[in-house]
């Protein structure tokens, strides 16, 4: 199908904050917010240095919003949406995108849909027009769909082999029993063996409407512009939407120990517990206090104990997963079938002295010197710093997000961070999982 | 070790050229030369937008100059460099990269060793300093050097069961018969068992002088500040290299069909001859036939009479290769056995329309458009712009190359193209290697 240009609308811009910022970071990154006269809003930052536009995009609901018995579906439909749209088969707007040079991508993830749009100035027209395609008319074709689906078998059956994947499913069903985060985000080999072009179009006009989504635009492009192309690329999506309820649940709060045998030399270990919600106030002291416990790499009192002076494992990490249904924290291990046991123990030792006794002053700005000094490493291509604002937009942090973000971290002190141990960590109700053949545990009965 | 400011030296800048361009790339990169008082010369992007700076590096003399029986020596020497150096084990190395936020990579190429570096301006000198110590004092210790040993066993032994590699290594045996191009890059599971602490710190010596480097940074440092970090970061490489003289040859021009039976459903095919220098006159004019041919994708001659009139493969491409030492014209197509015949035909058929009639004044046209317009996609990232000057500065292009490239593409002709196809597509002399079991098709006898 060629491109039309539709009637030239005035564009009414409402440029609610244009802010221009004063730590580095955010001199670099200006955000304006656009209102397209069809009421779809995008923040914007103009970038004129390369004749480039990125346009990253969110809509809540993935594949947790998968019906039961239909796994995979959510994300077999984002596979396809650049498989053919309007009057192009697969081949043919796969054919037009490279000539243009666009590239677009979707993918699924659980509490997600995400897009992510990159074209020069030049085609911008003709690039947004094959979004539009992709967004209203995708065509679902035979061909596609089962070359698609036969793709995604090979990638489950591979999960299948997959000790992390393994470790990590045991995981979920032990914290969150029941709950639609325990689901495979790929579907079964039943399941997608079972889907529908039916069920992918359905699926994808559910979840893809303009109450959902989320949208930034960084390049070459300026808010008039913009707005004019916002509303005829996503304006003919459903106004709002209809997503199943998904129930927010606390983590499994019983301690146990699930053993699933496997002939590897290593075990993968799981140990988590309940986390905090994004919203949650004490969710940046939580952060620079895991930074310090497991989230600093090579710096962190895991990786110290567990690695440096034990030579237990090569790495131990932990952190904090504000799901949208769930809030977990969640550690990871690999480490000999012999030694498991001595791990675990120091792990939950290191969480009952956090817990105990908090951070040392140093330790602290340590922290604090690397989160805030990294934070421009977030932000160093247009397409990191899309990602970063819509991750922002997904979270309602604000606007003023980045402005703020600096000095919410310097403002933490060790106090907060006792109390906050104090608060979060729970060595004895940790809910481990083990991939491999440890040595010297025991299973927790299972009810 | 501590890093210990060394003598401040004033730095005498020689700004040879900063230039300021009219084309939409150029306006963002303006390149400055920058030589140090210690006579190390880099190129240089200012771009204070963040506090990053970006450094890629690159040295003539890559895995091909392992000796013979040590193949892989400089593969694996490139991954020990950041495995320990000076008073720190790769654990306390790694540590501090890590905290500082620091990226160091070094990958070995068969015509080049390359370095991509990356720090936060707060942490520059730090971060230099750890890069000196990876040139000049990598410890090679016996706990990093088995480690990664065995990686790289694990890794050619993977590589073993890859028919791509399968086919790649048969076709440079056919093309480059006895020259060190047909060996191995990651050596065998022989020679890297065999290879030792001595090798190695000897190879890295060897090839990581001065006289062989070149170096381009992009970011938040200014030239004064640069000119003294490239002496006491480069300045203690050996001055002069003893690189073992590579013969550079050319490709047989004997046709030649070779198979190599292998139980899959459809044969991976690669086939090519001899091709043109980076220097030939004819290289622009050949890079813009190819596309026409077979490297521009979907809209390339190859992929519509291969996939899309006759549905014999999924892709198809053609690209000239102008290496260091041989310059290749070898194209890949994979398709299932029944049809490897029929492939083979259409491209030969291609290939001979080519070289006979040229292309026509449409596809020039479409041709420019693409390789002009798609240009700015690889400066979109300071570490992009990073690396496309420093492989201009490796290919002698010169300073102002980004500012002529797209008048060169312009400028080409049908006519330039009728005359660079007659003289360099030669369907009848194809080295062909097939691995599968293609029907139909017979060997050529192998001298």
């Amino acid at each position: 199908m060629r491109y039309t240009a539709g009637n030239i609308v005035a564009a009414l811009v409402l440029t609610l904050a244009s802010l221009i910022f004063v730590t580095r970071v955010d001199a670099a990154v200006s955000i304006q917010e656009v209102t397209s006269p069809g009421g779809i809003t995008a923040w914007l930052v103009e970038e004129h240095a390369l004749p480039l536009v990125v346009l990253e995009a969110s809509w809540k609901g993935g594949t947790l919003q998968d019906p039961e018995g239909k796994e995979g579906l959510a994300y077999m439909m984002s596979a396809l949406l650049d498989e053919g749209a309007g009057e192009m088969d697969a081949q043919a707007y796969q054919s037009r995108l490279e000539e243009l040079a666009v590239d677009i991508g979707f993918r699924a993830s659980t509490d997600n849909l995400t897009l992510s749009f990159k074209t020069l100035t030049e085609n911008r027209d003709q690039a947004f027009d094959l979004l539009r395609l992709a967004l209203n008319e995708p065509r679902f074709d035979e061909e596609a769909v089962e070359r698609i689906r036969r793709q995604l078998l090979v990638a489950i059956t591979r999960d299948m082999e997959s000790p992390d994947r393994m470790a990590a499913e045991a995981w979920y069903h032990a914290a969150l029993p029941g709950h639609p985060y325990t689901r495979p985000s790929k579907g079964t080999l039943e399941t997608v063996a079972a889907l529908t072009r039916t069920d992918l179009a359905a699926h994808q006009r559910m979840l893809m409407t303009r109450e959902n989504l989320n949208i930034t635009v960084v390049g070459d492009i300026d808010a008039a512009t913009l707005a004019t192309l916002l509303d005829e690329t996503f304006g003919k999506l459903d106004a709002v939407s209809s997503l199943p309820e998904i129930e927010t649940v606390k983590v499994s709060a019983a301690a146990r120990l699930e053993i699933i045998q496997r002939e590897m030399p290593q075990s993968i270990v799981l140990f988590g517990h309940e986390g905090l919600a994004r919203d949650d106030e004490d969710f940046i002291p939580a952060y620079v206090m895991n930074y310090v416990l497991g989230g600093g790499g090579f710096s962190s009192r895991l990786m110290t104990e567990v690695r440096e002076k034990r030579g237990l494992a090569y790495s131990v990490t932990s952190y904090f997963y504000p799901l949208a249904h769930a809030s977990l924290f969640i550690g990871q291990v690999a480490t000999q079938n012999t030694r498991v046991a001595e791990s675990l123990d120091v792990i939950k030792a290191e969480l009952a002295r956090l817990a105990q006794d908090g951070i040392t002053d140093e330790e602290l700005q340590d922290a604090k010197t690397y989160l805030t000094g990294s934070y421009p490493l977030r932000f160093d291509t247009n397409e990191k710093i899309a990602g970063q604002l819509v991750a922002i937009q997904d979270a309602e942090l604000g606007i003023d997000y980045i402005v703020k973000r600096n000095s919410l971290i310097e403002a933490v002190t060790v106090e907060d961070i006792r109390r906050v141990a104090a608060r979060l960590l729970r060595p004895d109700d940790l809910i481990v999982t083990i991939v491999g053949q440890p040595e010297g545990l025991e299973e927790t009965a299972i009810e």
